[in-house]
């Protein structure tokens, strides 16, 4: 059976416009490597409806399941929950679970349950909560979109909390090969090999070391005997320069 | 005139899988908004003929600009080129201007001029070549679509290259201030202060610093008097603790 499929949909302006740089798109892909889910796709939209609301639908409908970031806070500009609301057609307002999470949360820390605050206990209806151990306010998953926090360690923490909860597949096994040649003679051998391992994927990525090409060949696949077979042809091809 | 609009592709598996962390999206996101080109969408997707195909359909339907980033070698998995000209059902071959500076390349090299090399030589009908002045093999812009390597330091100077050939718009400009409170303290003021300036963008950014709450607010615009005009006001509100 084929592994499920992802897709990740980053919401905001800080990393479109060049101030921040992402970390959640890469720890989620290592976590979901791990146990199996094959994320196809990772987009990043600002925080406008209209395409919050469009990249939700499409990826919905064309992946297992879709994981997003960010706009769940207590701000103007936090619109997620609305518009996956929107996306699927529910209602959206103010959860008796979430808020009683938020007040008890509010009353130990001493601060006033303001609508801004009460904002983040607004839950599209039929979502199913995600656990926050860091500052409460939960995400939600509904229908196969899970909706967590943009702040690296609490969309940490949720995914921690949700990875669970999903059914893997088999892990992408992994091995690397360095070849300290030019891409391009590398190629024709590479095509050999990979047509001969059609299960297995082959990637070669080029690079740069003090002005020398050189190329890293990533061999991928569900079987580890064969990537392990492949690895030594591979190395059988182009020896390690002693 | 509003400015021009832009989305990038980044183009193959190695970031969806975790392997490597994006570099050339957070690149172009800073040289973009430099140049007054807004980038409103970035999408990550595999080395697969149909995932590729329609993300620069709908890409370049929707956008002024579309930058792609990878599969531009020579190995099997570098299916770009042809990628873009099924998307514009345009021919694809290899051309004698993109020929000629390969194999004068590889010849001040001592290489062979391989199949697999002239695979690079390979351009869709009707694009217009960008120069690499590091590896030579040439990207390509056609329609509003433009085609650079993956490799950072190759995609850096190619991104060179092309920006000074586009239309820019107003520099977007951009302040940030730093409060010592948490989004949720900030968030009904900082409404407020954003109806008061329909012409702004006010982001709020919440971070944890050594276990307490913050908030950056980002204020931008293209009218500088009114981006520090708005400024003044967010520190009145909340002034730096001393």
């Amino acid at each position: 059976m084929p592994n499920p499929t992802a897709a990740i949909l980053i919401i905001g302006d800080e990393i479109l416009s060049g101030r921040t740089r992402d970390v959640n798109m890469h720890h989620l892909a290592g976590e979901l490597t791990r146990i199996g889910i094959d994320l196809r796709e990772a987009r990043f939209v600002c925080d406008d409806r209209v395409a919050i609301v469009s990249a939700v639908r499409a990826l919905s409908a064309a992946y297992d399941h879709v994981f997003t970031s960010g706009g769940i806070g207590p701000t103007h500009d936090d619109i997620t929950a609305d518009c996956i609301a929107e996306a699927f057609g529910r209602a959206i307002g103010i959860r008796d679970d979430a808020r009683a999470l938020l007040e008890a949360h509010f009353q130990r820390r001493g601060v006033e349950a303001n609508e801004a605050r009460m904002r983040m206990a607004r839950i599209p209806d039929g979502a199913a909560l995600i656990d926050n151990p860091i500052s409460i306010a939960p995400g939600f998953s509904l229908e196969n979109v899970h909706v967590m926090a943009g702040v690296p360690a609490i969309f940490e923490a949720m995914v921690a909390s949700l990875l669970p909860t999903l059914t893997g597949g088999q892990p992408l096994l992994s091995q690397s090969y360095r070849i300290d040649r030019p891409e391009s003679s590398v190629a024709t051998p590479l095509k050999t090999l990979a047509e001969k391992y059609p299960e297995l994927s082959m990637g070669s990525y080029p690079f740069q070391d003090n002005g020398a090409y050189g190329t890293n060949v990533v061999i991928r696949g569900q079987d580890g005997t064969q990537v392990e077979a492949a690895l030594i042809e591979l190395a059988g091809l182009f020896p390690a320069d002693v």
